[in-house]
């Protein structure tokens, strides 16, 4: 398999981490976002959206979105699970994961950032602001969900899931803006958990090579 | 079951299609968000993260984000299926869906409009541009996927999928804000498809216990 991605980009971050989790192989094909690589036409062939990552399968199917590409990892490479065996528990953990991929996220993207910048002409004490508001808000919703399940190591359960590939990047992002992550005793015990699990450590962005201390 | 949810918001709107889609009974229990109703007591003792929407299942689980739902009644009731059968194809109707749940309602939701008017103090067209910005963004890019995909009815084969649960309220969505959909032939044929189905009519807003005119 091949993974085109970038080092900081926090949906590529949460596909490293299931690769690690899993044990698998894979190319690491770096796609420069700042440079605007992913904008350039041998990027367009293998994702006409242009948006990283793209998971290149060993039979050459080009799949994008990142909570879908984990999914078909977890399908196609069942063990570990990154997901719980039990209906409800699967929606929780999903629940959990979406918190951060479609209320979070999607908020402070690299695109997202540059239309508030250049269109909309705000000034980076007001683009931070935006950023820590929207982290913020969704940390405290995450933190409520983790608090009305069962005791757990990582956020659910004692082995990692979808949700922790999901949560990890977003603290990291969090923590290059500055971001308030006092009072979030689940939320954080997760992502320390995590942190101390080698194949979190492999995937984060300072371990690719195309990192940019 | 009981659908906690508002009959203008697109994630509940999501939901709802799939329930008509299999044909499961549910208790409608309007939440107005307009009037702040997700925000009281009452709510928050059903979803913590005072999102909508929020199934309670027939054991009493409280569970919240579109997408985990639908997971949930496909995993639960797989007739008829909402995901196809093999990894690749469930991973492209996932990221299809994603493409709408993670990469365009996100910016468009009414919490982030709110702040764009009330915290960074924009006015109406501004908040209409960048509305319109996201909503054609997000729709080209799912055009040129769709585009890669063999011919079909709906976005994804000759049924209905999580992805069309996700397309329809989207571009509901757009036409209250005058969004521009020219040009995405494969998109908006998908749309003409869902909205010929009995499932789709039932569960769109004008067709709401909770619908103001």
């Amino acid at each position: 398999m091949k993974l085109f991605n970038y080092f900081r980009s926090s949906a590529s971050f949460r596909v490293r981490i299931a690769l690690e989790l899993k044990g698998l192989p894979y190319d690491y094909v770096p796609v420069h976002l700042v440079k605007g690589e992913h904008k350039q036409e041998k990027y367009g062939v293998v994702a006409p959206t242009l948006l990283v990552p793209t998971l290149e399968t060993d039979d050459g199917e080009h799949l994008g979105q990142s909570m879908a590409i984990i999914e078909y990892l977890d399908e196609t490479h069942p063990q570990p699970a990154l997901l719980p065996a039990g209906p409800v528990q699967r929606a929780q953990v999903r629940a959990l994961a979406q918190l951060v991929a479609c209320e979070i996220h999607p908020l402070n993207n690299l695109r997202v950032l540059k239309y508030l910048v250049h269109d909309l002409k705000l000034d980076e004490e007001t683009k931070g602001n935006w950023y820590r508001h929207w982290v913020r808000d969704g940390l405290e919703k995450f933190e409520k969900e983790l608090a009305r399940l069962p005791a757990s190591t990582y956020c659910f359960g004692d082995t990692p899931t979808l949700a922790d590939c999901c949560l990890v990047p977003q603290i990291f992002n969090g923590r290059r803006f500055d971001c308030d992550f006092s009072g979030l005793p689940r939320t954080m015990a997760a992502f320390d958990a995590c942190m101390a699990h080698p194949a979190f450590q492999k995937a984060q962005p300072s371990s690719c090579p195309d990192n940019e201390p």
